[in-house]
């Protein structure tokens, strides 16, 4: 896409001594939407972000990995607002356009040190052809980095709509999960930008857990800088970016939990049936984060007797009598009746897939919702037993 | 105590050959009272026993374990009927005061036929001293027996209450959690005793985690048959009573979370400080059920930031800068100010503690509440990966 530079390097942030500094840069100022975490513990970026996005413009996002910067207090904003400013002073823009976001530990002092020495080359790094050192250098636990970019073509013209995001734990959508940074070329408003990004974030990042914990620093960004020259303004064009901006949100999502701390497998629970929707989302939920159903699929086992559990823990209306239970299309319960061991063998090969698509029908009222999860392996464990060693 | 018989045997339904079949008998019908599962899938026993107990009176209780007898639709209400009724017939008395309650896995027909042919047994096994022979008759995946005794004295006259209980996995409060069953010889009606339990169990079941899953089967039973001849009547013998189990209930739910699947630290979260009791209950919730500081605590490394953002997320009023965090008696956070690397080094030190206490004060309200629970290991994950095979 043209306007857009990137730049990922290594500040010395992480202990390991992989990139963790990552540079977004716009030739001109672009059209911003952002959303962020619900948690009520946030971290100095995201206090200084949910302000800075109402102007609805921005030339740069510096992110960090290795440090949240979060719980850090006055000092915490203060290094927050010093990385913005070293950031506009070497770009020469203004400060009200640069965005910070921050991954990593909670609770350490941001070393802005680090970012003072490593600006420069930073910015020398600047280039169009830069995205995956970007994509790297926003990573943490993450094992691989996580880019997608879809096109559409309105009245005959091409746009580009790019997506990068981080894991790969404290995963647990609430608004916005994770970090997440889209860019387009797509000519558009920042308040239709925004409505657009509240509506594919409800589709993907909103539907996924990891772990079930809402990180205090989530972001999810888009940038647009018009310079495809389509424009987005009437019903057609709204939907064809629509669908586009759907499409690289749903699989950055399925990429986080498919990459989740840990993780063996990715699962889609879909409920159908359900009273409200309400209902539907709590017994996807509840099912997403149970650990002994996340342990029995990391298993390869179809201990389906959990997944029940789970529906009727939710808080939900169910009535075991009508449950019908799906793996695939393999039908294993049906109106509350389990259906034998010889079709337990079918799932139990079912279950044996990278991924696996469960399907609850509650059959009391027309409500349905999904959520994307991982499994859970004694690896979740060791990950984050010693995550600050 | 007097007149109450025990009997555990091994009668084959689990796979392992250990106990799995257990009697409490009374030489009289004892007053009863009982609290179930309000998880809306329920097992058979669950069902009958909800009924049962509506009488205040029992006789007999048959448990099993290997078997959850849930999820097993009208066949499973006729199979926990035909036990009922075969321990009815075994030791002469109705049906109607006999309890059954069963625990292991879900969806499995239960094999009736090996209760047939074991009854006999069981019966001739029927002895004031086979205590601990039921204790391991009801265990599934629990690493050790879990009985409590406690002696009060009313008036100069003795009564005794002894709790027994099993674990381990799918342990998560909702009015009653996991199979427990109290016996007393106090004298008490079953309306007073009924009160007595749902206090008790506010305060210890009710206040417990392993792993955040609510069972299908949890019930706690309370069995009095009035041998001791001390009268719970008055304000004064009620308190002393109370007490007493209150005792029994809370050192029972800390030996079930110290034996939770995989646990290796028994921690309590206390918070303090809230808006309402609401609130105080949330973040206890929250924090004791969160992944990341289950297994940073299993690591024993004291990242204090998984505590305040677990707080964040619980939907509780919290306010960053004024909240309060210890470990012990020692203080790591204060006016939301990290108290250094020094300080957190020693709260490392007590981290290897097997049981550990954490005090969060949010210093808004004056509300407070408790919570008991486990860390997280891998062989959590291993013992629930392979559960049925």
């Amino acid at each position: 896409m043209k306007g857009f530079k990137f730049a990922g390097i290594s500040a010395g942030i992480k202990k390991n001594g992989k990139k963790d500094l990552g540079l977004i840069w716009c030739d001109t100022p672009a059209v911003a939407a952002a959303l962020f975490t619900r948690n009520k513990v946030v971290a100095a970026p995201v206090i200084l972000g949910r302000e800075k996005i109402k102007k609805g413009l921005c030339q740069a996002i510096l992110v960090n990995s290795g440090n949240a910067n979060c719980y850090t207090g006055d000092q915490g904003i203060e290094d927050a607002v010093f990385c913005s400013q070293l950031t506009a002073d070497s770009l020469g823009i203004s400060r009200d356009l640069v965005l910070v976001s921050s991954t990593g530990v909670i609770g350490a002092p941001l070393p802005v040190e680090k970012f003072s020495a490593s600006m420069p080359e930073l910015k020398n790094q600047l280039d169009s052809s830069h995205f995956t050192d970007f994509a790297d250098a926003i990573l943490t636990t993450d094992t691989c980095r996580k880019i997608v970019e879809k096109t559409g073509t309105i009245n005959g013209k091409q746009f580009t709509v790019t997506g990068v995001a981080k894991g790969s734990g404290m995963i647990r959508p609430d608004m916005a999960t994770l970090l997440a940074f889209i860019l387009t070329d797509a000519d558009i408003d920042a308040a239709g930008l925004k409505t657009h990004l509240l509506a594919a974030n409800k589709k993907s990042f909103s539907r996924i857990s990891v772990d079930g914990d809402t990180s205090t620093n989530d972001s999810l960004f888009i940038l647009a800088n018009g310079t495809s020259n389509v424009l987005i303004e009437d019903d057609a064009s709204n939907a064809v970016f629509a669908q586009i901006l759907d499409q690289v949100c749903v699989e950055l999502a399925k990429r986080v939990v498919k990459d989740g701390e840990g993780a063996t497998k990715l699962i889609q629970i879909q409920v159908k049936g359900a009273t409200t929707p309400e209902d539907a989302f709590k017994v996807c939920e509840t099912i997403a984060h149970s650990n002994l159903v996340k342990t029995a699929i990391y298993g390869e086992d179809p201990n389906w007797g959990r997944i029940m559990a789970a529906a009727g823990r939710s808080g939900a209306d169910v009535i075991t009598e009508k449950m019908d239970l799906y793996f695939d299309d393999q039908a294993l319960v049906l109106n509350g009746r389990w259906l034998g061991y010889d079709i337990e063998k079918n799932v139990a090969q079912i279950m044996k897939n990278n991924e696996i698509f469960i399907t609850l029908n509650l059959n009391l009222g027309q409500a349905s919702d999904f959520f994307w999860f991982c499994d859970f392996s004694e690896n979740y464990v060791k990950i984050n037993a010693d995550y600050r060693s």
